[in-house]
């Protein structure tokens, strides 16, 4: 087996690179050592808050082994584990650095010793491969999402309220690479800012008054009008947005509802909307949804899957497509060149 | 097959785990949200520099691809990677951190990247399966020089003078449970900071004259007479010390050589010292060590490696026993509990 081997020591000079031939013996076929570039160098060594990230990873995968114990669930039952672990920075779009674009993406919560503390096979970081092909590492859920909506006859449209909303359409008896996903706009997060801790059921927004001046002019906004696809950040809707309009929380429940129901109307054969996410339990959004919307409005649940616990069935799911060297990516998402196994397996 | 999934959202509230039950359908088996200790929470939210190591994992993935390529080797004949990465943080020993003792490592360089990149299954982060199982996570190198240097009639040392200088003792006809593994002390390090770049081939300190009175103290050091297993630090051979010991080169040669050569007698039964390392190409010390030394001294060359590649020889060859679902740790040199099979790997 012809096998490569590289290194960059701790003095940061560049990288060693070894390439052998392995069987009985090993037989060294080429050795090379490539310099750094100063910039690169210079910028290895100025790293700032290394060793508390170090140990965070290290103390999160100690917490999300804990956490699976927590469900009770016999561990000797259990065949593999997908961690999504923790994401501590995300930039799918490529910016400029050190002279090159470069995406990236950081998630913590060392597999290694989840598998150690579990002795279950561990796939983690789902991210990187579908960024290194091209792809914005996100959304995953697509995938999770085709598999479990599909229908021969009906089109449908997985819509998923965190703190962003985001939809999955599912055309009637479509293939993987026909899925459509976006990001639709605001789901709880300006809500959850105006109601701490939130307005879970939604009798907050309920008993307020929707300025319709406000929501008119924040309907304007473009990106509501974009075709996908596209994605808004965390900071679009964040204090910064709530201090500028001045908005009350039953206008922002407003506003969710109108641009899902303006995104979903994109596509008129849409058949079922199926909900997941903490905004299903806000029982005013969800009856202001069902009168916004022409399809028949369900959840989740009906498929027996706990709106709360969508996105951890996910990367079980995934985990179980990279266990059978199978894509987990859906291309038309999140926009990689192609599919891609997803995630890096921690052998036991 | 019954997998696990586990996500901490971007909200950072705490670890939702579902277990699922895959075959044609999924079935939810349990669901259950384990919130962060506040702690926890606060020390994920006041991470920094998360932005720049993020950037730099993705940027250094596409050099140590590149660097691969610049061996010249036909990508299409090499089978595997096996990549160490960049070290920016290691901490074998646990600290106390939110109440725990926890050991770290972060080494960078995706492996998503290099795999995608040069379309070769990659595997990369070695250290941490280790340190999950109690180890130290280091040194690695004595898998290799055990395989490569074991002998049935011969008791053999393998010598790397690198920064730091470290000995691995492979007994005649031992298993791989009885080799022994330690720092002996400085190694290059201080030869090169006195004489920068680096006093290569030893002629400046052959030049000089050796402070007896000084090196005599140097040798006083607790450190030296302590029994393996026992690391050092490059901290403790950097500035600070050449500062406060005033230390010349010629002392500096001679304290590696005498804290490599007291190590080294403690195995009078050794044959052979086979030496690799940049040090391997310093004349004068190789001269120094000659006199030094009884046992017939000569380098990895002699066994067809080159003495500045061992390291990256070693990755490949880990990652060779991680495809082959091998542990490639030497418990008695890390620390570890037990073997383990090492590193992570990212399908193509």
């Amino acid at each position: 087996m012809r096998v490569a081997g590289l290194i960059s020591g701790t003095s940061v000079d560049g990288i060693d690179v070894a390439v052998v031939d392995i069987d009985d013996k090993i037989q060294v076929v080429a050795t090379k050592t490539v310099p750094y570039p100063t910039d690169v160098r210079d910028a290895i060594l100025s790293v700032s808050d290394a060793a508390n990230i170090a140990r965070l990873n290290f103390l999160l995968g100690e917490l999300f082994a804990e956490a699976l114990q927590h469900t009770g669930v016999p561990l000797e039952t259990v065949e593999l584990i997908g961690s999504h672990g923790q994401t501590i920075f995300h930039e799918g779009q490529p910016v400029e650095f050190l002279g090159r674009k470069i995406a990236s993406t950081m998630q913590i919560g060392e597999a290694a010793v989840i598998a150690a503390r579990t002795g279950i096979e561990t796939i983690a970081d789902f991210r990187p491969s579908d960024m290194a092909a091209g792809g914005n590492g996100a959304p995953l859920v697509p995938f999770l999402d085709y598999q479990l909506f599909k229908h021969p006859e009906r089109a449908r449209v997985a819509l998923n309220i965190g703190g962003i909303a985001n939809i999955t359409v599912i055309p009637a008896n479509s293939r993987a690479e026909d899925v459509i996903a976006f990001d639709t706009g605001p789901g709880n997060m300006v809500m959850d800012a105006l109601a701490p801790p939130y307005d879970g059921d939604g009798e907050g927004a309920r008993a307020g008054r929707v300025h319709e001046v406000l929501l008119t002019k924040l309907l304007d906004d473009p990106y509501y009008h974009r075709p996908p696809p596209k994605s808004c950040g965390r900071e679009q809707y964040g204090a910064e947005f709530i201090r500028t309009t001045g908005i009350d929380l039953a206008t922002a429940t407003e506003l969710t509802v109108r641009t899902i129901a303006s995104s979903i109307a994109r596509y008129p054969e849409t058949a079922d909307v199926i909900v997941s996410g903490g905004g299903a339990h806000n029982r005013y959004m969800m009856e202001r949804l069902r009168a916004a919307l022409r399809p028949r409005i369900t959840t989740s649940a009906e498929f027996g899957i706990d709106v709360d616990a969508k996105e951890a069935i996910l990367f079980a799911v995934l985990a179980y497509q990279t266990y059978h060297r199978r894509p987990g990516n859906i291309p038309s998402a999140t926009g990689a060149r192609k599919p891609a196994i997803l995630g890096k397996v921690s052998h036991i």
